[in-house]
């Protein structure tokens, strides 16, 4: 199987950015199969580039590099990371990007990426991701090792994100969390995760969802379960507890942000 | 030739959806080239998805799988499909988003997908894109014969969806149709098609066509044959009449959206 | 390395425009590498589509083919071209476009294309992308030589378009430029190169540059060198003095819109 690059940045589409990276990549490792995953992360939001990441990582097979580009600091003295996690690579700014792949029990090495004689010259102050981490990409592609492209780094130095809260009350079984992130259709991704509601809901009807003042009453099948429009619960394909509308906007129709809270209420307690 | 997968979807570009099924793709079937048509269909908007896919298949070389995802009923029990159609396989849920393909005269057969050991594990409720048709789309490149996927199915017994009406006075070769679909620069392609103008308009200057009170006379040879932004009525590419405006937005300076009637009169009857 | 195609045009991602090119590209050039550079060039704007152009083209390797299609003057009598430049072919309608690629020191030839027997049949009146330059485009992946291709075509016959002038005080070293693009994150790319601030700014703090009634003092050395949010003038990675400012946008702030005037002023005439 031919390498696989996958590309999440805040570049958006509108200018050359996202295809000056493939030209380089296209350039040095022309055997890779280059894949967007997604390059319309809000501009600087590190945190969304991780989570769209971590998200997607499942899906591609073991040898996989994932390059990220959202780097705010770029041109100040901010390291380049790679994060070898689950036999996935990972190329990004030491920003907080992969903190999800720190923190993982697959996580296996990290490197702070130093190899100039790949990097592109002049060196621009304002786009790493095409100078730098573009080629290192590509190296990898070409199966360069690791102990060439940088120096080891441990773990515990680099930058972490603090995640938004999730309180589990143990006893009960109650939950507070919140909505992470609203996808295309408006649907509300939460931090709560399947396996945080596995011990609870043997019956998925016996739990209750609330965003602000909207109730929803156990766990849906699918979207479809429920008439056009109405809000419902239900597991979504990241594996979380999601908000939805059958055939609806479920962002627009609780008007709704990320950060929102979210809460789990056992129906015995409700 | 590899084999050439389109993808043909309402999931945006604002998440990893997309990239998740060419994971899918490059980790299952890595030799197939695959090609995005648009993932910009109105969410849930199956009729949409259809016009787009047909308007595009006459550009792809036979033996292309054209994978198309808009899939409001996942997690309920509609069927999934192969439809396989002037040599071309469709890969899609039996909501009628095939509709066109299995009309058409050169319809070859349809099978419902039935192949759970190629499913992903779990499934999940929301996203039978990724879990099914994916990897059915994978294993079509991969050669695998229709008959290992599933079980056949009558044409007349799978989804369809219902046209707008178009209405042909064959004695005088008027016609009432409506606008289909309104592009990214605004023109507003209908359903009457050149064929139906075939008999009517020898002379294309021998017409009128109407918007609303909106007059355009004649066919026009090219966008830039009129003065900027007046609208005119011409042969679009995808073989139906258009309504546009040179360097202009026709949708906006006729206030246009999908649906509107569109009238041609001959010029005697005018 | 199999053949590049890099694709710049004003399609948009919203209907099937872009991927029937390609489907013509993987049909008569299957080894081919097909990289998108931008398909939101602001519709009919030639401009900004032969700007995004050269600035991407200096990250592809020599011999890389690039289509561009902004072409309003679709199915008129305007000419399309070939043009040879540093190496690389750039194919495209004769409206100015390759503007700069005609200008630059390292142009080699140009040829009006004339090669019926490759086109699409029938000949649509509205997309000449489709049914003449992708099939040319894929004709040179395969090696097809410029002379198969159409005929010779003095540079001095092609159209061309006026860039916005920039004014330099040869003496003062001051300068009177523009704003020429505004990118997603609302940095904003002038016309004055670094090679124009050369002489100028040994310090780059020497220098004052004016937005209109803002004032910037001195380059930055990187986005994040000043506070979030505060404007700042810099060498952007197109290499082109650009107006930003950290984790904000400048287009925002500054009220900022393309053509807007820029000043550059040496510190002792401020």
């Amino acid at each position: 199987m031919p390498p696989i690059i996958t590309l999440t940045t805040d570049f958006g589409l509108q200018d050359e950015y996202v295809g000056v990276v493939k030209g380089i990549l296209a350039a040095r490792a022309p055997q890779a199969q280059v894949i967007d995953l997604c390059h319309a992360v809000a501009p600087h939001d590190i945190a969304q580039a991780g989570f769209v990441l971590q998200a997607a990582t499942p899906y591609f097979p073991a040898g996989t590099i994932h390059l990220a580009v959202v780097d705010p600091g770029v041109g100040t003295r901010r390291a380049l990371l790679i994060v070898q996690a689950s036999g996935h690579y990972f190329v990004a700014p030491d920003n907080g990007l992969l903190t999800y792949f720190l923190a993982e029990p697959r996580f296996q090495s990290a490197i702070f990426i130093d190899c100039a004689d790949l990097y592109l010259q002049p060196l621009s102050a304002t786009f790493h991701g095409r100078d730098i981490l573009a080629p290192v990409a590509a190296a990898l592609a070409n199966g360069t090792a690791l102990s060439s492209l940088g120096v080891p780094a441990l773990k515990e130095n680099l930058t972490k994100l603090v995640s938004p809260a999730l309180q589990i009350d143990r006893i009960r079984g109650n939950m507070a969390g919140s909505v992470i992130h609203i996808d295309h259709f408006g649907n509300l991704t939460t931090n709560i995760h399947q396996r945080d509601l596995a011990g609870l809901a043997d019956d998925p009807a016996s739990i209750q969802i609330f965003h602000k003042n909207q109730q929803m009453t156990g766990l849906a099948s699918a979207y479809a379960s429920r008439a056009d429009n109405q809000v419902l619960a239900l597991i979504g394909s990241r594996g979380y507890l999601e908000l939805a509308a059958a055939k609806g906007n479920a962002a627009e129709i609780l008007g709704a942000k990320a950060g929102d809270p979210v809460q789990v209420i056992r129906k015995n307690d409700a």
